[in-house]
């Protein structure tokens, strides 16, 4: 066994049930994921952590995603959570390799149970992706469907940058939205895809637009309830689920202001947001 | 004397010449002001840093944009700067105090000299502002207006969060953008403003279209220009004004990608970028 691996045993070795979910991503987006485990797992603890100081993460360099992402891994190390759930796509994409070296307890990340229901779900091999440029370039939504399916598969990328702004911006469903929509999805639409994947956890929010703009034969994939589904088969297996029927606390924490981040963040969450903390976790050197 | 003025002074006294002018934004938007700089003082040096990790700052708490610009300050003051301008509305609204106070060299921010200039223009007295949500709330434009106008004017704000998002994605003339925009200046256009205050350093790439949506007699305000005359006389008055006829050289540093920089940030100052360095600067303590 390796240094590695006996460390990341040892550290989990201490893990029990009533230790915390970790969930994080770059701002409020991973809101959406969060939703799905509390719906899925109402007696487990959470933390969520979300960088909205510098979000969002969507159009920056893989380097800078691996440094802030490895800051938030060691927040979450010392609220002792149990499971780290990397609630980001573009975090998952350029950073899950360094989380899971690092994190001494299991991580799961969103991409590869949405590639996983895509390449399930298709029934003429044809699948579109959309997501933030840093995610689209990654290709990892390529590798990690064409390694579900098992058999070809045509794949269509689309960059979607503005899609996290509307979204933050509370232009769920409007002209204007539709309009972006209509831009961004042409190519898709004529691609003759039958499965979308929705490759950012913000984009739930506009998943009326995206599927209004994309027809009805097209299937639109939200990765939350599977990764909620892989989180509960990993503590199962581990014997660390929290099957308790008390409901679960929920801990929130911002790198920006509490205010705009509770206000924000009990939209994307559907439910209120109370007493959010703002930490600074810049000065965590990685 | 105050002992902070007295190190001020120190400080400021062993500055030359040869010494770069250091101008900081948050991202890419500041390197309108710096095209400015560099058209009206073609000897000097400078040393732009664009925080394009941890960009934008428009939606971010006041305190947050402080920590940020203090940490960029101690970057700049390493580069020897004679001078930093605060080319970002946002950072000068929620951060010029704070830098001021901290700088050691004079510091030139954005706000003043874009109000002075609205409230001279203006003929009818009614002035409308547009910025990113955090300067329209923290009011700065308002109280400078007024500061400078020194008569009644009747002063409109809307925040255009969406303008910052368009313009780092190319989106500067284009029907989507046209829309958005109409939607965004619906009551400035019917509140007989003679005069558009472009409180924001990204939206003068959407001038076109801005000023389209508001018609001929509306007269847009950039503070460009008359920044870059105040950069001029605050070091001629220091006798610190760099009147070499050879061209000065430029130096770019950004907190993200540098590819992406240069890319982009081409764009925006309307000549190539080469060179440019990533830095770190979150270790910076405050």
């Amino acid at each position: 066994m390796s240094p590695a691996a006996q460390t990341n045993l040892a550290l989990d070795m201490g893990s029990s049930p009533d230790r915390p979910i970790g969930v994080f991503d770059s701002g409020l987006g991973g809101l959406t994921v969060l939703k799905e485990i509390i719906n899925l797992l109402p007696g487990e603890n959470t933390i969520y952590f979300g960088d909205s100081g510098r979000a969002p993460y969507g159009s920056k360099s893989p380097e800078t995603i691996g440094r802030f992402s490895q800051q938030i891994v060691r927040f979450l190390q010392r609220q002792q959570v149990k499971i780290i759930v990397i609630a980001c796509n573009t975090a998952s994409a350029c950073a899950y390799d360094l989380v899971r070296n690092t994190a001494g307890v299991p991580v799961i990340e969103v991409v590869a149970p949405g590639a996983a229901a895509a390449a399930r779900i298709t029934r003429n091999g044809r699948i579109g992706v959309i997501g933030t440029r840093s995610t689209v370039e990654s290709g990892v939504y390529i590798r990690a469907i064409r390694q579900s399916a098992g058999r070809p598969v045509e794949i269509l990328q689309q960059a979607c940058p503005l899609f996290v702004s509307l979204a933050e911006e509370g232009w769920w469903d409007n002209s204007i939205t539709r309009q972006i929509a209509e831009t961004y999805l042409a190519d898709m639409r004529s691609s003759q895809i039958d499965t979308l994947m929705l490759g950012c956890t913000h984009y739930p929010l506009l998943s009326t637009v995206i599927s209004e703009t994309m027809g009805p034969s097209v299937r639109l994939v939200n990765a939350g309830g599977r990764v909620a589904a892989q989180v509960r088969q990993t503590l199962l297996d581990r014997g660390i689920l929290n099957e308790t029927a008390t409901p679960g606390w929920h801990r929130y924490y911002t790198s920006d202001s509490v205010s705009r981040f509770e206000k924000l963040g009990g939209a994307f969450l559907g439910e209120t947001i109370d007493g959010a903390c703002q930490v600074d976790i810049e000065q965590d050197s990685v």
